[in-house]
């Protein structure tokens, strides 16, 4: 705690009251009264942006570092014991599958692959994110984003754990291939992202696939059928649903409706069994809703003793990022 | 998003400007002018709090729940093949242990067990973090947590894959205990909370350790230790660092010596082998810092593009909860 203690201490002191303030000024003269300090009163700082503890968490946290290691590191035991064992079981869903009936690629005798989205899964974004938190950005900024796409590569970092990951599995013959909503326009910089963060090598169109590569715009799963029909792909990993299926995005919508989809019979056991899940409480699909929304109505607790109103609505907590 | 966007329609309907709701006044007689509409201001909402996005992702989202089911997937399987396998690894570090020289209290012939943490590891405090966001509360409240401790255990669910991990184990003869630093006075609560998400049975003193039950109050190494010459801890499963081991409470402390402690040679191996991290991005030691604490200086980032001002302070994020 000591260094968040240290950032409320600097801030107490910030806004210090004229009386201690006032301690600085030079001593009265004699016989005449000193003129009263003039009240300062130094600006209110502006509130913490509702995605603070996700971006204290995600980017600055040892716990979010050793949940993604563990993440990669199970990725990696994964995929190893599939190619040991020759079981090849494809992870991606046929075009004719649904989410209560899924079907998968078969992998026949393709090469092994692993297909990864890249923010927020295979790097960070840490510029962007220091950006939006220094300017107290709290809507999303379409160009800032593509100025980030373009020329942000020196700031990012590979999740913890990915390097090792992908070196390992490319060291066992898999392909490792990114599936990403950058834009096709900013494929270099995306490239470059991904090789300063030394997870390369990305190559457009061999080992990259971006939002225009077809006529989907946002939606994965035409890249992902193209890549499933030269690869077998023997994991997947993303922060997003939609990094696994689009058919996330046309399932029954609504905060409940999301959470129970992720249980149903046939994608329930796909989770830490080749749909690998990155941790993201900063943007996305994730974020969203309110209270209504996320408490089941028979687990609104109001504590009895508690002295504070409700409160009947808050601002609304605004998108940072499209889902991607 | 439907839900996000709906909520945001309807706050953006409250604070509809006069002009629209002069609509509904009364049309005015012929030749006399029509009084000017009295301008309409609604109370400006509050802020959402800082952790709004943290809440939304972890009690609210199917990513979560994901990633979540994965983690219990995998404790599952890790433990099943110690079993199968006869390996039977302790990993209940001993008390001469350092984190960059771990040794691990050995099994010998002592019967399987798990060790796992309690609030937001087993359970979801689905209660008292709606309570905490209608009252807009930003600090934590000790009073309101002792009530919550004494009285939510209707209000609680499992995390998403719990029972079904804890039914599984235990089919196969493993003991599942719990850890907590819920308060002993308590115990009668915490059991009952366990019990309705599910989870139980947790019998305080055998199944059920909570601070107070040594003298050593919220340190855990002590009840770990405790459990680990009684038990073959073969599993341990936490949403903070201290549920693995209190000496990363006193390893040179600060944002980045945390994170980077998780990768010490003697413990990166450990995150998904027999330590296992859940998500918690709402308190905790997971939430701590300034921008300047969570992103290092050569990622600091700047839009060369951006209109909006850098700010040099924020409000201090408070933090809700003790790491527990």
């Amino acid at each position: 705690m000591r260094a968040a203690l240290g950032a409320i201490a600097a801030l107490l002191a910030l806004a210090a009251p004229a009386a201690a303030l006032a301690k600085n000024a030079p001593p009265a003269k004699a016989k005449i009264a000193a003129p009263a300090a003039k009240p300062f009163f130094p600006p209110e700082p502006p509130p913490p942006p509702p995605q603070l503890h996700g971006i204290q968490y995600l980017y600055g946290s040892a716990e979010a570092a050793a949940l993604t290691r563990q993440t990669w590191r199970m990725l990696a035991d994964f995929v190893d014991e599939q190619v040991a064992s020759g079981t090849h079981r494809g992870v991606v869903l046929t075009p004719d599958s649904s989410l209560t009936n899924p079907h998968f690629i078969p992998c026949g005798d393709k090469p092994p692959a692993i297909v990864l989205d890249v923010d927020e899964t295979s790097i960070l974004n840490l510029g962007a994110e220091y950006d939006d938190l220094i300017a107290n950005r709290r809507v999303f900024d379409a160009d800032v984003w593509d100025r980030w796409e373009k020329s942000g590569a020196a700031y990012v970092a590979p999740t913890p754990g990915a390097k090792e990951t992908l070196d390992r599995l490319r060291d066992h013959g898999v392909t490792v291939i990114f599936n990403s909503n950058r834009a096709v326009m900013n494929a270099a910089g995306a490239e470059a992202a991904l090789n300063a963060a030394g997870l390369g090598p990305a190559r457009h169109g061999e080992t990259l696939f971006l939002s225009g590569d077809d006529a989907n715009g946002s939606l994965k799963d035409g890249r992902r059928q193209l890549i499933a029909a030269k690869f077998c792909v023997l994991a997947m990993a993303g922060d997003q649903l939609v990094d696994f299926s689009d058919l996330f995005k046309t399932e029954p919508n609504g905060i409940a409706a999301r959470r129970a989809t992720v249980a149903y019979s046939g994608i329930v056991d796909m989770w830490g069994a080749g749909w690998f899940v990155m941790p993201n409480p900063v943007y996305g699909s994730g974020v969203q809703g309110g209270p209504d929304d996320i408490f089941p109505k028979d687990k609104q607790w109001r504590d009895p003793g508690s002295s504070q109103p409700a409160i009947s609505k808050l601002q609304p907590a605004t998108q940072l990022k499209k889902a991607n």
